[in-house]
């Protein structure tokens, strides 16, 4: 595994704030060796560093109380959602107490006329869209993961949908949150904009919970399209590929998804999910609109991508199709662990201007190579965002650390392409070391906002910054 | 008038930085009384509280030298761009520099292939349009004003378009600023999206440059459409309208603009503008996609309007009758003013959900019958947000005490209803008293991160916070 910076530990005070814990929350406070470390990471090759103990709130109140405690005795509070973020966000690197939300998930108003809804934190994607169905809604943002909304907030997270629908900092309209001294504040209103002062919302999104504790989340909806139509396209070469990208985002095609697929990806989506496709670069792409709407413009993309050489262009809006599609692509993280049976499956992400991403896809194929890495990549080259899924024996040092010469590079390459080291991952504890190279001076504001807000250094200590 | 908090002033700090500054800039410095004036407010019925100079730079660099210089004596700062915000936020409480920054206005990079573009602040909207147009883009929010882009971003502006393309805060890629302590910073890069670090970005847009100056935008520009319809649709009553913008929305129809006009802006438009429009409630659209996409929006919209009782629906593709539409919508302000020639016109806005938008536009005109006052309304009803213009005889002190009445009524019941005090306008000095009544405890820690980004509190301010 990869080292994690360990900071030093409170030990005074973190026995103290768990032994009032313990007395106020009984059996909502656990400190079991294994509920403790599956608090910790779980999908990064980073060191698990697991936290003292898990409480587990079920309200608002619960958790400013928590804080409250915490705070009094200088401990960390780490929040907690699914645990499927991808830097090592969870991490206790000084101990303290997790804060499991997924005990407040409950769905608390749907205003279909104003479509948006208000929900707790532990609320998953897929439950809310479940919950959304039948009254014709539902919530766009779709990082891969059933994360929780919580979650999905705290690390700005993005997805397939993005292209089209935004990430979470365009998709929440509101935030209830405890603040590192445990007061709660509410960060809006219900209005679909609003000029009010600072931006708390947008503050809070993307702090990855080190500034405060998520507990309550006003979202955006979209009413479920008439239409949806999926498409699929092979492309001789990455970069003829990107072009017809870039063609049909400047032509003004509001495109849901536009999902780029190496030809080891594809590969790999073959063998996995029994598919037949040509085994070069891949496009998948999803329409919303009317019925006409929707057909429109799938019919306009094959003409496009005919231009760049496209071929085996093909468009369906049959549902049981669109899925099995879709359903490959979301199989992909398994499907490329299949290339090399035993492998972890390290995930990265990077995103670049939209020109750029040719070049930088392909400079990222031939470094892999370079350094005799499996590292087959999937984007969402709507928004010039692509993955590398790093496939490593983690029992050969000399390749961990090829895989971390090869993250670093690509994050550097990414940040000299006018681009970011995380699209939607979020910085963690993986990438503090390129979030000054890519912003600067900048780092030093962040750093100033955070001691205003969090003087002792409690909320979440470690992550983002240096 | 109404009057405006005065600050105690920094005398021999101001004398000493405007010495060093009039060293430095020369003729680029001026205290004549005329041009202070022209740099307090312009557009308000607060005070004209003048800055002691106005100095205007050509760079980042001159700007970070002026910041630096008043840091050093503590004096104040106020960044001015076209000087057309509402809510009196370039006056000067506590007099200081004001920094013009009109004459740094290059448009310094047009990016086509990823649609962004990188321009200085003092670049206007319609100066942004007019370059972009042979290369088949625009920038598509239009705040009514020909404000400049650095401006829009600190008031966090909108307009007609937002209820497609959203507001400043969803178009705007990154930005270069300069901190309160001289320091030139960048919070992002050109990428779409960036989970990278604290959301800096959308804390300096919407700040109304209390946190800093922006020296430097990189926006995110749009594909000009295929297809443009316009469409006008008259209503019996302003309740109907609102029910057919609601089904609108909710059907997903993605209308570009969707703008209501009460009876008696209607009135107005017609005596100014040469129309016949029938005087009572108007929704005038517009719809952007493809030929047959834009027609088709068009007319699913006319079915919803029909049942909501609208007539007179009207949709056109021409340049000239839609010109002709927007035009006088855009020429509103004036035409308002016709109503009673004289008379002030004091523009307000509120914006709430859209399910209370009815009942909070019909009380909102009860009322202003109920005090005798004169209040068109204007509403930029996909997103719930609307402006009354009052008309008020500055010299009758108590019809101005009605009017101020009026407007605390107003932001009351927005904020009652879920909504915001400002929808667009911001908080400057005007609607300070209601930024708490509106965020209660968040306004704290808006308060701690203005004290840990500009202890000195020299960055415009007696703006936005208590």
């Amino acid at each position: 595994m990869v080292q994690a910076t360990t900071l030093p530990r409170n030990e005074a005070g973190i026995e103290t704030a768990i032994g009032i814990l313990k007395q106020r929350f009984g059996d909502r406070l656990q400190t079991s060796a294994a509920i403790r470390e599956q608090h910790g990471h779980t999908t990064t090759w980073i060191d698990n560093q697991s936290p003292d103990a898990v409480v587990f709130p079920h309200s608002t109140d619960e958790v400013a109380e928590i804080v409250r405690t915490c705070a009094a005795h200088k401990v960390p509070v780490i929040p907690f959602g699914t645990g499927t973020s991808l830097e090592g966000h969870v991490n206790a690197p000084a101990g303290g107490v997790s804060v499991d939300l997924m005990q407040m998930n409950k769905v608390l108003a749907v205003h279909a006329g104003d479509l948006d809804c208000v929900v707790q934190p532990g609320v998953t994607r897929e439950d809310l869209n479940t919950h959304l169905r039948d009254q014709g809604l539902f919530f766009p943002i779709d990082p891969g993961a059933n994360a929780s909304l919580g979650g999905m907030a705290a690390t700005r997270a993005s997805g397939t949908n993005a292209v089209r629908y935004g990430t979470m900092k365009d998709n929440v309209l509101s935030l209830e949150a405890v603040m590192p001294d445990g007061q709660i504040i509410r960060t809006g209103q219900r209005a679909k904009k609003s000029s009010a002062g600072y931006d708390l919302t947008r503050l809070l999104i993307g702090a990855e919970g080190t500034l405060g504790i998520i507990t309550e989340l006003t979202l955006r909806l979209q009413g479920i399209p008439e239409a949806i139509t999926s498409a699929r396209c092979s492309f001789p070469t990455v970069d003829a590929a990107c072009q017809a990208v870039m063609m049909t985002i400047q032509y003004g095609i509001p495109v849901a998804r536009i999902e780029l697929l190496d030809d080891m990806s594809v590969r790999a989506a073959n063998a996995y999910s029994g598919l037949s496709l040509p085994e070069t670069p891949l496009l998948l792409l999803e329409f919303h609109g009317s019925e006409s709407g929707a057909a429109e413009q799938a019919e306009t993309f094959g003409q496009i991508a005919g231009e760049f050489g496209g071929t085996d262009f093909a468009a369906t809006s049959t549902t049981e199709e669109r899925n099995k599609l879709w359903q490959a692509r979301h199989d992909m993280y398994w499907a490329c662990l299949q290339l090399r049976p035993g492998a972890r499956g390290i995930s990265t992400d990077v995103c670049v201007p939209i020109s750029c991403l040719a070049d930088c896809v392909t400079r990222t194929q031939n470094k892999a190579v370079e350094l005799g890495l499996l590292a087959p990549m999937v984007g969402h080259v709507g928004d010039g965002n692509f993955h590398s899924l790093l496939l490593i024996d983690m029992d050969d040092a000399d390749e961990v650390a090829k895989a971390e010469t090869f993250v670093g590079w690509l994050n550097d390459l990414a940040i000299s392409m006018e681009g970011t080291c995380t699209g939607e991952h979020g910085i963690g504890q993986g990438k503090r070391p390129y979030l000054e190279r890519e912003l600067g001076a900048a780092t030093r504001y962040m750093s100033a906002i955070k001691a205003a807000l969090d003087p002792d250094n409690i909320m979440n200590p470690g992550k983002i910054l240096p």
